[in-house]
């Protein structure tokens, strides 16, 4: 298939959809983004990349490190962690309080706030202040390249404007569900999402989770077959919030979206994508991302159903 | 791969499971069954078929019901559909009125009960007094058996007992998002979950989701490549009621459960798959049933992530 | 104090508010009222009456009648009512499911609709068919007044729109709080709100609770001391579904509103109310009746705070 | 009546139920007090005093504080202060954050903690740094004594266990419904709960409520009779949190409750009460406190009703 040729149809036909959704706001450092832009990565199993776009733009990961701090929380605690974070889809927005409460601080999914939250925690169990240098080393392997950091002013914008995402750590604490100090965990926690990358590093990063857990450029094993599809059905179920079924309606991969406009996606046992525009539809997804993975698995029939 | 063998380790490996789990209690007529049942077939798209256990007795197939009707009416309007019912996850169990309340009365997806009862009540726009006689006949060209037909005391035993579901349909009614007479709906609601099947049965019925929507053993088409492919990723997010993630995260394949002990699954491109035996697990789903496609997945690698 | 005076002044102010509002119009019977409506009528203790406005107008009195069915069913229960209906405002509409699901079937109190139909079900637990003929009866001897009846097209009209109701009673009885036939109770539950009065009448119905449970102008005990006490704290607390805070807050006064446009309530030891507009706030409390009784306590101080 | 024979009754019938209910034991410093106590004055509105019991043991106030600040703002903004809280009851527990996401932080009264913390935010944006010494000096001036003050220890044990708390400030926050710093608020309000008073010291300070809002005793105007009216309002419809309707059911007064153990409330127009004993019931209420209420009012007949 010309996946080239796939990628610039896309480009023409997400044009009209520029005015469409919005920016997110609640951060001030990510309002100011220019909401024009969009990239799009392709990374086969045999390292062949197609890219269309601002490639070479990196933007803020956001929720797409969660599938990092997930991968590596599993690969540490096996199904011990399941006590302190579901697998189930929560059917509410990203930052919902209210399950959390009805259910006693037990985050639903570990790609909801919360959950995410816990799973950082977690890591901070194990390695205190070394945790988002580990993180960080986690994806620089995954993806190959010792070049990614963390944008600070990201980092700062969120730890000024974290209210909820402090509302949801102090909750669980009071449900004896967050182990460290608050500060630490939620440090950690702003500093991974503040991580940023382009599309092809993004699409570098995740592409063991298309080839049962190891990165096939590298051959470094990052988590072993069964717990690499298991992260993929939770992509898939509830990788995009309280959107996660319509994503696997109209798109039909695994897939993880984040505020800063990001979504990374995987065709099992053939290719990782990454796809990049800024405005977000209403339950916080790259609206033009989500659209050119729904045109990509329509004219491919690579849908995993 | 031998399957035969892998359908007897199966059958081993479940038999200490038999004391856990319980019966569905709250329709009578199915209260009275024989937990200590077991039974799986597998149908391949070439027709080749493997059974084990108790493969000739029919059982009630309940909420799998759903799957048909939905088919039914995907096919009958399309897009449409989706201003009367939704298709994300609801995080609930089966038959929540929250989430119906919160959202005026609108589903959240079609294999929850009031979402089948919306998806029932179109099909009733379209075929009047024909309607249930139009669902049996679609499940028995599906599974090319015309001796497929309802078990009347169960029947009578849900409209005696069906409370709950009288509740939603009213408050869907009251919502504005029931067309026709309640008793009707219901009615046919009710007969359509009545309907009974063997595994082998229920495994050929649903091979055309296995095929891009046409039953390979008879050519015929039942409904497009696409909409097969979105039924299907309803299943794997929607199938399980407030167990869906579970059964994704675990199993990996589409599939649906039903409170009479049967739950079918598909592996794209290559088999269906039914299993049964009465025993519900807290979430309403078979324990073995379960079970058993969980030991399948791990041993044959045929999960779809 | 010259009572009066004071209604003439209230006539006067509510004036301007003749615009605002909305009739209820989910049942067409009520929705085809003139508006434009106002009367109130005060009863002392020795049976000195004042009136202004359309006093000889009958209306629906809807859910004033759950003061009557509630003080009946205390009579006859006493503490073992409270097994199948609490005393706890809800913070919820008139017709909420959630609370009730979250609850098991038992409803909050006995002033919001789940709450009123459980107490007409003890009732037909006791009276069986002469049930509702029982609470009609109880009705005009607490008002002295043997014309008392029910409007047959506003009960017709309630029974063809009452899904809501139905939904709820539906919801109860899958819990097992519904001992008697549905359709009984539903009949009964819309003939006890179809009953209509007039603001002289229903003033006359209330006063026994302004005096110990004795209606003064005829010494007829309807119900012991202790509880009508309870019935009045439970109208303050709960009188006007999620706005009885509001009414406490504003009017201080107990009080018990209809979708009919009626309020009554009572001054302790010395009189009874009753206003009536048809035009209700979004809370479905009549509007300017609920003004007409905040000036009449502004004015007179008689607030029982 | 003689009030000090009422209140020996009383304390021999509440002997039996020393061995109910529970302690706070949420914050160490008051997991630790010794449950088995009980005082109870009276104080009526020309200064007689009855006391029973351990009257002059000082205890935390705790949410019998948010009374004061309640006080203190509605004097300060009047009608302006509803747009940021609320005056209806919540159904729900003091620390719940459900309804606070489903009404987008606006706390539905101020007597449960959203609530209070909202209203000491208020108290911060007139005061500043001098709120903390503003609540205690309207304390003392209520109860003219001027040696009331807080206990650092439970201060502190508050500050180091408020997760819930600071859960639901940030929440609010994230809403725009805290204008000043998250530490200052927080410290603020946990200063005025740590306030210790005994029983009587707590009834003369609630004094004024009895009294259209004036001491009669100093004859201190400390706010106006309409406000007054609905503080009481208030008290009686969300005083004691999702037992609030049953506290008015059964006892029949305005009254506040916290979880260190003491209880006010008033019969207006006659005197205020306080009474005190650990133990809580599952709503966090004193136990003993609200039985010997409810004793005290079948007794004098004194409820409002």
């Amino acid at each position: 298939m010309n996946y080239q040729n796939i990628l610039q149809e896309i480009e023409e036909e997400i044009q009209p959809l520029y005015k469409k959704g919005q920016i997110a706001n609640y951060i001030p450092a990510l309002a100011k983004i220019n909401p024009k832009q969009f990239a799009m990565s392709i990374k086969l199993l045999d390292g062949t990349t197609y890219n269309i776009g601002n490639t070479n733009t990196k933007f803020s990961i956001q929720s797409i490190s969660k599938v990092f701090t997930f991968t590596l929380a599993l690969e540490l605690y096996g199904r011990k962690l399941y006590k302190r974070v579901g697998h189930e889809p929560s059917g509410d927005p990203f930052n919902s309080l209210v399950q959390l409460e009805y259910e006693n601080g037990i985050p639903r999914n570990p790609f909801i706030n919360a959950g995410a939250i816990v799973t950082t925690d977690t890591l901070l169990s194990k390695y205190k202040d070394k945790s988002f240098d580990n993180i960080l080393d986690f994806i620089r392997i995954a993806a190959n390249d010792s070049t990614i950091s963390f944008d600070k002013e990201v980092y700062n914008s969120e730890l000024e404007h974290g209210f909820m995402n402090l509302a949801l750590i102090n909750m669980m604490k009071s449900y004896k569900n967050i182990n460290n100090e608050i500060s630490d965990v939620i440090q950690t926690y702003f500093k991974q999402c503040s991580i940023e990358m382009n599309t092809e590093q993004l699409a570098n990063s995740i592409l063991f989770l298309a080839n049962h857990g190891i990165n096939p450029l590298t051959n470094e094993i990052l988590i072993n077959e069964a717990k690499a599809k298991r992260i993929n059905s939770l992509m898939l179920t509830c990788g995009h919030y309280d959107a996660s079924g319509d994503f696997a309606y109209k798109v039909g991969l695994p897939g993880k979206s984040g505020v800063g406009g990001g979504i990374v996606a995987i065709v099992p046992n053939k290719m990782s994508i990454c796809v990049y525009s800024p405005n977000l539809n209403k339950q916080g997804n790259s609206l033009i991302g989500t659209k050119a993975l729904e045109l990509f698995t329509s004219k491919t029939g690579l849908s995993i159903f």
